[in-house]
């Protein structure tokens, strides 16, 4: 698949979180170490957007998404129990790796907390390298289905008095 | 109030979650201190479907609710993905401190994952007891607004291929 | 094995850890649910101090400690970069099931941070009940070997300017 | 301060910590996010060395080394148990920020785990970029002290039976 290609399909997938009190450090923000943590569940709810689950990946077709690299760059400090969007999109597909993008925005203010970027190799059980399960890689390029519903993913804000 | 007045008003909330891939050990199953988090999880949701938020009582009103004690039962082994609903109601309710149940069921088959339970004391910034802010306790014992709709806390498990 | 000979060889094990930034929260203490990870540190030095290593049992010997129940009680706050000691005994051994007890203290004042308790059932890989594997209870009976040397778990705080 | 004195000057610092049960996955290897983690307590003991504790630094100048980056690159699996160390030096210095590098390796076969880098800035505790405290930057340069003694920071592995 050529660049032209990915961009074409290139879509975000919108993943919803709100910020746990175990999240946060003596600073008051929230630990650096959870947007990784974030990241994940941004590229599970980009798997299941596309119809199949990263837990069935692994348990029946043998397949892992290890992760090889992460970067990660903070540009302002979430707070316990804000709501965060995590944006998701593929940003490299090859038959044996792939690598997701990630920006973490405030539902509140639409402020961008932090940008990142994840590679991962796909491996079998063993830890060794293999290619992805036959369609799985047509379905991660393949457009969500209609069933996702990111502004229910959690409670709201203020609920009336 | 007496305990029979508690008992009258006992209401169990529910929070959905969803069990992150961060979140399990090397037996292949939720690591056992997450539990205590999701607890934290429930009493957050308790309190903000009875019309207040707990980081709005930590930062206007100076009052945190401090852990004192913590138990757990586990009853039966949580896995990744698995969506998993929080119950938490309120056992006891003093002055100057307050105590949580809670009960986590497997959405999928309804098996009881675990029971537990915190105790908690009201204190100000400075890790001195105090009794809770006016009105908060009358709002912890009051019936959940309407607003809350835990259904749609999580992404559908299926969508459609 | 009666409870006047489990009185008899009693014997605290002690671990020695230093509060990582990452275990705090926004009260800017320690939160509450990393006392279970620093529980299991307790048991895993009361087992290598004993001759054996935990992975080995569950790797070697197809034997698990599966965590059924813990407790805690938090008796005074923990803060970023405190010595903490972990002392740990056993307080029940039976054929299929056993018992921890805990107590963690500061290093600097003695001050007594938490105490709690966590039992266990013996489980295959499967997550079937078993029985400990030949000669491990006794091991967990049996008084520390001399190679421990708790006090340099952790580097000195104060060197020398 | 010129690349080549940096270069004159750099030192590592090793830090020693054994991986915790908690810190594992299902895929039986250690998640990833918690090499941020151990990559802090790389930089926390690189201070202590060189006569200075970072929790004095907040506590009593006012100075915190807010997280801007981080990066990590996985180069093999780390496993429960496992003795690892944790080797960190300074790739940058500037007024009001500075750069870490990290290496992990494991001490038993001295595979190298992993490699990293963090970019910090100088904030004070309202997040307001600020310069080091007076004296600081000079000991961030300074040779580490006598008193480290890593090779005694985990108990051992083996114990004689």
């Amino acid at each position: 698949m050529s660049p032209e290609e990915l961009e074409d399909i290139d879509e975000w997938q919108e993943a919803v979180l709100r910020v746990r009190y175990a999240e946060t450090d003596k600073m008051g923000v929230v630990y650096h170490a959870n947007y990784l943590v974030w990241f994940e569940i941004g590229r599970t709810e980009f798997c299941r957007a596309r119809g199949f689950s990263y837990r069935d990946m692994e348990e029946n077709e043998n397949a892992f998404l290890v992760v090889a690299e992460s970067y990660c760059r903070y540009k302002a400090p979430a707070y316990y129990d804000d709501v965060l969007i995590v944006r998701t999109h593929i940003t490299e597909l090859r038959r044996r790796s792939l690598r997701f993008g990630y920006e973490i925005v405030r539902e509140s203010d639409g402020v961008v907390i932090a940008e990142g970027e994840t590679g991962h190799v796909v491996t079998d059980g063993n830890n060794r390298v293999r290619s992805f399960p036959p369609g799985f890689a047509e379905l991660l390029l393949s457009p969500p289905t209609e069933s996702q519903n990111v502004g229910d993913l959690v409670p709201e804000d203020e609920p009336p008095l």
